[in-house]
């Protein structure tokens, strides 16, 4: 009933995941995950078919029941992914709608002994399961991956490191080339510590956990640099390094390396090979991105070309990082076309 | 499942209604509306309690299902609210939310040539059907009415217009003291309309309604200036009249005076009587609000005053006017406390 | 010697006026005034010659040393102005740069109880001693009145008042529509009142006093709001009446009304003739006008021509409020083209 | 006559300088210089006695004649230097005020192939034409340095380089701590770059040449990362480096350590012998500074302790980057003090 809901053409099947990998992860997260199937239209209509797979993962602090949330005389995702299937603007895909939240804000898709192993999650728990249990076409070839921000950090680098399962992927103003995106911030981090904190983590985190959260200024890059920090430079005891000297917001380049390590701009000449495997590679971003996405979504782009790859999908548009899930169609369905093909 | 989702100890009616009021409305909105009915964790177990109740109603652009909106980290209100019956810290009651959507973005909750006749919707079929399908305590003084917002506003006109209806109000931050709240906007609309949109209200709807919503600078200013007119100063042919002169922002004095008639501040006087008689009224508003909202909740304490009604909650607290939603649990409670009583 | 000064084609006189009509002002500010009188490249080789005489007046806080300020890789006005002459880009003029400075801020050029007669002594004492002491054209037909800001607001109203002594007038940015301009400013200074001064103005001004002055966030709106009342709402005893609630912003209609009529769009309709006698207007604005005075231009824009006032310039430039001191030559050449005409 | 001008108890003698060593400099900005040389009060009464000395250098845009720039209801610096003399509140000191600027808006007090010798010009022609012409104490334990902004930054580096001219530095938010002060800032310039000048710094000078300065949003940004790399990271033969991929922002590190080999922070081990020799170091900067130059500030302090200076002011202050001449007389008073001991 539009405005409040639209009756989808094709179905969701909501299930719990029992994950052994996350099971005892350091923060003590759910390894119960909550794991979304969305299956087209014509699926039950044709039971011998099989379908390309296009995973969703989520932007920091994303939750999977958000991608239900309504912003005023919006569809949300969901609903606007049902209507491009419904329309037939894109061939039938299946969708899968994974989470990888942690009560840091986010896992960034990898593997952290301070968070736990998401990447792994996703990647040798998830993708297997919704292969048995649903008529995908199971080689990488159609096997997609698609997100924003984090999320869209998420879906470049999980690809990179396991080209054996994935043969696109969709950016949206994802995280990359960290100087741009992280580093101005940590300068408002340390002011935000010594103004309202007298510079201790422990206590922004003790004052943040006690109240409604993100109600104080500071919260949103306070957290933000410890969650990056948790999932890019814990130790394996799980000790997390920040990459500047809390007092004064020095880098710390031993830290800062390790960060350095895991941005997709610089990783992809290591990962050349798989990037030129890949059969859809989707880039945009707000040209007035409030963390300078565009720059990291550039700079991807040109090491792309660089190591070889030339056909991807790019556009900077006008816009800014905030409500602009009006964009997934387009990747989805550059991803569906492209994962299609046999 | 947390964060994901929780278990209600209450339980959720979730119904379609069909208005006769709304049909036909000047906006082609849907007569057929959500509403929501809350019933408390002992509803069911004791089949003679009769409860209070009180309804929800929302800002500018709110649809029943935003309710449900996510926020990190958080419960949303729905959420909050059945958490404060399922701890006993508020008497139980059972919770309307009603929808006086419309496509323009809201309603004000008033009957409007130009919108509908949502105040009526809300008064005389709303009330009446839950209090013949649910066991109410169908007098006033066991029921009251709540939101933020421009759902503030109607909380404080709605018991006004209708006393012999409400016995309890709480108003977030809602819209009052005109010249601070609106008028400051007027000038923003006129430059955004020279700016973007040739000086045209008209080609602003159209840009407006043929792209993302609220994906430009301006969208807000100028839907809501608009959507206030369409309440406020509307002929009964509903011909929408703004207060300004959109090519300068000189103010119209007559059609001004039509949206004064509608300020809470300023219908106190005349509803004197009515609201003496309130047995709860709980006004708050951020320090911070970004449309200075807490200056309307302070004159409307302070006409209160002047006319006798000295009995209510009153507080002004650090926040801005986005994401207040922890700040309605304690306008339940003190509306349940009051309204509970026999 | 550039860029630290400039070799002056034209030259200044400096002098102290001492004004009888401002001797024992309520503020106690000084009669003794400087006054600058700028003479023109031949000036002193046409002993015979007489010029037409524009008046330079200055926005709020302007006193006349700030013309000398220096702005990063800019001439400042006096140097543009004498390079507009050297290069014989406009007739020769003398320029007359008065200063209208009291200890509120400024005057707005206005006989005000609370203040002092600044514009009798404007109008009825260095006039007349200007003319008697240079070279001038002596007749109104040659004689105009620039200025930026509140010296544009000046620039309307006092030809409006005194269109026997002027013919002309440039107005940049003036303050004009007060509803758009003023108003919508209350509303901050309530809040900084009350979150800083515990909503007195006296602590205000004690505060404000004793640091240095504009160090804190709500000192511009503060001081201006007060100022603005002690010229446009005071008593014959000197009492300063806001048009504003101080505790909530509402507006004080009685005094509100005082205002308005010293609104330079609502004083046309009554001073047509003059406004119609003028033989040169010049009004522009910057299209991002922090205060929004391209929209009081505009609104004076529409008022002459209701009145049959349709010879005049009139631009909204691409510029905010800050730095505009480049758009005076062209008002300046305006001027000084049309009061040249004998 | 308070407030257009103070009448001063001091004297200044203003001289033009005419540089060796700035002839012909890659700029072609003028040799000939403004110089100005304050007398204290009794330096005409006691021919005998001889002075410490105080350099005033400026921040990024200064150049000599903005030192007498008025702000509303201020004293600006040199009469407030003048009245810290007159009252006797600090020690009577010569104060020498020097000309660095440059074109591109200034010189950082360094000698570079791309801007002219600005740091020998300080120090091996002003200094000693001082001590020859004026009662100096020709000592570098009588001779200090100040300044704010890019003039705090020269500061800092000029006795560092120079202990055997200088005795004592002031730092008023002094550039420092690059990745907090500069390189937040690239990704701006970038997105400028991209937006209005077709990612061409060519096109940026052509367009910021051929307007008023600093009228568009941009000009800040991109005037001063060009000035610094021209100050930091030019070539021999004048080319200058820009330490970040103007398409991205990639930090380019070859180019990036050349900056940093000139970040006062990173300076101070290897000039430990001179700071530890200097008899007044005064460092502040406001908490709330844009530029975060409390950062800065805090770094160089912990760096001083780190190699064993112990003995200095600092303090962080509430106030932005803006208009903090009213702190400059702390830091005069302190110089002045420890540099007349004798």
């Amino acid at each position: 009933m539009i405005p409040w809901s639209v009756d989808f053409a094709g179905r969701f099947e909501e299930v719990v995941f029992e994950s052994e990998l996350l099971k005892g992860n350091p923060l003590g997260d759910p390894a119960r995950r909550p794991l979304w199937i969305y299956l087209p239209p014509d699926y039950d209509a044709e039971p011998e078919k099989r379908y390309p797979t296009i995973y969703m993962i989520q932007g920091f602090t994303g939750q999977l029941d958000m991608w239900r949330n309504r912003m005023p005389f919006r569809k949300n995702f969901p609903e606007l992914a049902d209507e491009l299937f419904a329309k037939r603007e894109a061939p039938p895909c299946i969708l899968v709608w994974v989470d990888c939240w942690t009560s840091l804000g986010g896992s960034q898709f990898l593997d952290s002994p301070a968070t736990g192993r998401y990447h792994s999650y996703l990647c040798d728990e998830v993708v297997p399961w919704v292969d048995a249990h649903y008529r995908t076409l199971a080689q990488r070839e159609h096997r997609g991956i698609a997100g924003k921000s984090s999320g869209g950090y998420g879906a470049m680098i999980t690809p990179m490191l396991r080209p054996d399962l994935w043969g696109g992927l969709a950016t949206h103003a994802g995280d990359a080339l960290f100087e741009t995106c992280y580093l101005p911030e940590f300068r408002e981090a340390v002011r935000f510590l010594r103004e309202k904190y007298e510079g201790s983590y422990e206590k922004f985190w003790r004052d943040f956990r006690g109240r409604p959260a993100f109600s104080r200024a500071g919260d949103e890059v306070l957290a933000n640099e410890w969650a990056m920090a948790a999932c890019y430079s814990a130790d394996e005891d799980g000790t997390v390094h920040l990459p500047f000297d809390t007092a004064t917001g020095e880098l710390i380049p031993e830290i800062w390396e390790r960060w350095l390590a895991w941005d997709p701009v610089r990783m992809v000449p290591k990962h050349a090979d798989g990037l030129r495997s890949m059969r859809a590679i989707y880039i945009d971003a707000g040209r007035r991105d409030q963390f300078y996405l565009e720059l990291g979504a550039e700079a991807f782009r040109r090491a792309l070309l660089k190591v070889g790859v030339t056909d991807f999908f790019f556009e900077l548009f006008d816009a800014t990082h905030t409500a602009i899930e009006y964009r997934y169609p387009l990747s989805l369905k550059y991803l569906a076309e492209r994962l299609s093909v046999l």
